[in-house]
C-alpha cells in the first residue's frame, strides 16, 4: 500500500508543495515544530533512510539545501536544523526546522498552531525564495 | 583559531575515534543522548551545515551512512535516527543516535552515564561492524 507521503506526492492527498524534482517531492509539515517547518522525502518508497542507496541519500540532503536557505531567508531564524527520526511514517523524510531564538528544545511534535492560511502564507513566503 | 573539531582531528584533543577519511572524521559524543551516539563531521572547517557546497554535504550523509549500520548490527536499536542542530560548536556536525525502544523522547544531551573504559568498548564495538 501506498504510504501516505507517496499519496501526497501522488496529489491524492493534498499537501502545501514546498519543491519537487524528478526524485524529491518537499511540503509543509502539518504538525509544524516551528513556523517554517518542512519535510523533505524521496519519491522512492523506502522507510529507513539508511537504506537508500547512495546517489538518493546524497541526493536528499543536498535537494533540501536550498530549502533549508529559503527558510532562513524568509523567516530569520538562528538557522535551520535537521531530525530524521523516521517512527511514524514507513517512508523516509528528513524534517528541517527553522530553530528561532525563543525555541523550547529542538524536537517534533506540533508547537504552534496555524491555519490553513496562515499555512499557505507560509508555503509562499518560502516559495519566493526558491 | 580551530574548532574544538579541527582539534580532535589533528588528534590534539584525544577522541573515541570510529572513522576518518581524507574529508570526514567521526567519533563517540562525550555526552551521549544514547549508547552509541556518534559525531560526523567534515574535516572542512564550516560553521554551517547548508553552508557546505553540494559534494561535500551529500558525502557526509553518504560516510555516515555505514556508520548507521554499524549502529544497527551492534547494539540493535529501532533505528539509527539524525539531529543537526549545530548552535553550539561552530563547526558543522551530524548527530547519528541510536533509537531505542526506552527512549525518552529524542533529543540532544547527557542522557546516558559510561565510563571511559565503556566508551572505549562502544568505540569497539562499532568499529567491528564497518
Amino acid at each position: 500500500m501506498a504510504s501516505i507521503f507517496s499519496k501526497i506526492i501522488a496529489g491524492d492527498i493534498p499537501s502545501y508543495k514546498i519543491a519537487e524534482n524528478d526524485k524529491y517531492y518537499a511540503f509543509l509539515d502539518i504538525n509544524p515544530a516551528a513556523k517554517g517547518h518542512v519535510l523533505v522525502v524521496p519519491k522512492q518508497e523506502v522507510d529507513y533512510i539508511f537504506d537508500l542507496d547512495d546517489d538518493i541519500l546524497g541526493g536528499l540532503i543536498k535537494f533540501a539545501k536550498p530549502i533549508a536557505k529559503a527558510l532562513d531567508t524568509a523567516f530569520s531564524p538562528i538557522r535551520t536544523g535537521i531530525i530524521v527520526e523516521g517512527l511514524e511514517v514507513p517512508h523516509a523524510h528528513v524534517h528541517l526546522i527553522p530553530m528561532y531564538p525563543d525555541r523550547k528544545g529542538f524536537s517534533l511534535g506540533k508547537k504552534v498552531d496555524l491555519s490553513s492560511d496562515e499555512m499557505q502564507q507560509v508555503a509562499n513566503d518560502i516559495r519566493k525564495h526558491l
